[in-house]
């Protein structure tokens, strides 16, 4: 990339006491648990972000809250800088770190710790990925609701850190709206918690400012979420329209009537060859948009809200209904679609944005992109959680080509921009990171900035967490 | 009441400065707008909860967010507390003032300033009544889904303060899963615009942290809110059981059983008893127990979720199963659970409490209940929001009685902590106030109150908005 997104520069006394500070880690953290040579610590140089590279001081992977607690109290101790890490699948450079910060790694505290059907909870470790708690609930009839499409990967504490949402948010809500409680280590080592297995919580709702705060208030090391019943029957449908403008206008006439499918995933032209050329998932390669409305329910709930949905669609000129004739066919659908990502990768280099626009926009802003695009002479394929306004513009470059990537991160921020102006915001679920720093001011006012950094500022009044992260380096208050 | 609450000693020199103090507020607001003598303060010396009255300095009665905002610059600069209200509904306290505190009352802004029916969402001023929002939208077949008991008189920055609940909040949320944005005003009056219509908000999730936080971090002056579509049909119906324990575990299985109704409403036998006297909705008073329990949806999704409903309470023994035959049957059967406060109030005087335990718990914990008020020769009626595990024990005193009272006092107190030993906490939607904080060293450690007033002092250090609330005050650092 053109490196535009700057880091901050490391701290020299840190770079100085580098082997003392391994030593010290050393004798905290049980034998094999500390990384520091230069070999290994390559494949936590980046995360799914994959624009920038920075090699850590050191990683971390602690085992339990208590030895979390010591790496924090220590580094808290010393001034160095902590940046913690689930999968390292984040998409906007939340999980990378540099040379004068450790990483802490969470991915061995991987346990499911309590499963309580009765209460509707399960309690699992930071570790533990988005895939295994619904996997351990399956045999029961329950699930985990938000399904990011790395959930195979990602962790419930990346969940957390980001405020992960996926397909299935349009009807179950993002990583917020399951969230229970947390465990988190505080940057001086104190271990507190917040929320429980009850309603509310008395006094100020900590979690839910702890939720998407990407790792900048603490660390987290426990969660308890909510689980689900599983719905009787679900069924995707695809749903060929001419142009984008079209099915744009379809989403928002759905959404607008009051009904709510548990998703309402949208590909343009460019997607649907994409994904199609990948999965086989027999989506219509002569169509100009594809939506896949996933319907749940009995059979005639399915009936019955697909009526519904098909009379609007009608009204916006579809072209092809197809519904999925067995859960085969119905896993090759999602499949197709969750793949997006990896399957664009095949073809070339892509940053993903992540904007959010209301969904009386979504056509406007659709149109726009592709403008934008056009102006910089790129590429982009669209596929996004469309119900939710969560646009994902995937902008296709040569990473080799220096001028080609800077022009891809200049449009890529126009998007941005046109979303927060459309009365949106700048992200979704992939968080700002490094990513959107910048962007942040165009979001919000002084003001605004000011206070989220005073709330900063009350956990962790030195910068010590995920410092280059979420705010502008200019401007801060240290 | 016994007095065993105490609101912090107002500073005398405000108290000096009172005449000085009004003529400065009379400059800044329009005319009319400050309330001042002794006889016009009396309505505003006490709220919901009744127990404890003091008269504020003086009532500032804003028009406008920019009015707030200098009401607000002038206390900060000058060291006066600042009390807001929306209609004076609290039960716990939390809008009552005291003599060096102004009450700065948001109920002239009450306008609905936007519905906007393609995103779902409404932006109304604070002072907007909860029930006016559904009303307003009714006609287009839309909802505000959270509805509390005092819906009629309550407003929408009270509700936000609180995180209110309602009965229906099973199924759609708190207060918190519906709201969208806010415009607040901080403490030095600067105004700062938190959320959207989007989803998500990149940085910090501060409307999150605002709801629930009892105005101690800013004003409210505006709300956007989500608007849901109104249900094809909605039905109340009673279920009458032998037992409290019956009924609570008939709660706890429908639950686990991962159904999830509109509404579960419990009642025990003083509380059919209380209600029906009062609003002849045909509670069956042979029963030790009722479950109003609302499902909603097609005839068919109604008969097919109460099949497996009805199923659950065989197997708890239940009595006596009636179905609302007609709107207005259905009307009745709420009117009798929703004014089921007032009908006690005509009876007795009661304290209400607003513990929320996880579902397993529940009777295990009303059970405790009973052995709490019989040991301090108390009666109780409970009729509480069973589905969200939110219970209301109203334990009935006489307020001229100051043993009693104080007998009352305990008792409450006690019936908290057994829900926060059960897993449970202090409030599931009346919020800390003055009631529950002294209690909230029972929930929380030194080192989470300690953080959440860190928190508090991000946004106003000198701790001027409604200071003597949420927070013991004993340990502050002030």
């Amino acid at each position: 990339m053109s490196g535009a997104i700057a880091f901050s520069t490391p701290k020299a006394d840190i770079l100085a006491r580098r082997s003392e500070i391994i030593s010290d880690l050393q004798a905290i953290l049980p034998k094999d648990a500390l990384i520091h040579e230069g070999r290994e610590l390559v494949p936590f140089e980046t995360d799914g972000f994959i624009a920038y590279t920075r090699l850590p001081l050191a990683v971390c992977l602690p085992e339990t809250t208590q030895q979390v607690a010591k790496v924090l109290s220590y580094c808290h101790e010393n001034g160095i800088p902590v940046v913690p890490r689930g999968a390292g699948t984040s998409l906007s450079g939340g999980a990378i770190g540099q040379e004068d910060a450790i990483i802490l790694g969470l991915s061995r505290m991987n346990r499911i710790l309590d499963i309580d059907l009765p209460n509707r909870a399960a309690t699992v470790q930071a570790g533990v990925t988005n895939i295994a708690i619904s996997e351990a609930v399956k045999p029961e009839g329950f699930f985990y609701a938000p399904d990011p499409s790395s959930q195979l990967a990602c962790t419930i504490g990346g969940n957390i850190g980001m405020n992960s949402g996926g397909a299935h948010c349009l009807k179950y809500g993002v990583t917020t709206n399951n969230l229970l409680g947390v465990k988190m280590v505080l940057i001086d080592g104190t271990v507190i918690d917040l929320g429980g297995k009850a309603l509310d919580s008395a006094g100020y709702d900590l979690m839910a400012l702890v939720c998407g705060s990407e790792g900048q208030l603490g660390i987290i090391t426990e969660a308890t979420v909510r689980l689900l019943a599983s719905p009787e029957g679900a069924r995707p449908v695809l749903f060929g329209f001419p142009t984008s403008e079209q099915a744009g206008a379809c989403v928002t006439d759905i959404i607008a009537s009051g009904i709510i499918p548990v998703a309402i995933e949208f590909m343009d032209k460019p997607a649907i060859e994409i994904c199609e050329a990948f999965a086989k998932a027999g989506y219509p390669l002569d169509a100009g948009a594809l939506l896949i409305i996933e319907v749940e329910g009995s059979e005639d709930e399915m009936e019955a809200m697909l009526a519904e949905i098909v009379a609007i669609a009608e009204r916006h000129g579809v072209m092809a209904i197809r519904r999925s004739q067995s859960a085969t066919e119905a896993a090759l659908i999602w499949k197709g679609r969750k793949s997006a990502f990896g399957a664009t990768g095949r073809i070339a280099d892509y940053i993903c944005m992540d904007g959010t626009v209301p969904l009386s926009q979504l056509s406007y802003v659709l149109q726009k992109t592709s403008e934008i695009t056009d102006r910089y002479g790129l590429r982009v394929a669209n596929v996004f959680h469309a119900g939710d306004g969560n646009m994902h513009p995937l902008i296709l470059y040569n990473i080799n080509d220096p001028e080609d990537a800077a022009r891809a991160e200049e449009a890529g921020a126009e998007i941005l921009k046109l979303c927060v102006d459309a009365g949106g915001c700048l992200t979704g679920e992939h968080g700002v990171g490094i990513e959107k720093r910048d962007l942040m001011r165009h979001q919000y006012s002084d003001a605004d900035l000011r206070q989220q950094m005073a709330v900063r500022a009350a956990f962790d009044p030195d910068w010590m967490l995920n410092p280059s992260k979420v705010f502008p380096l200019e401007g801060r208050d240290d």
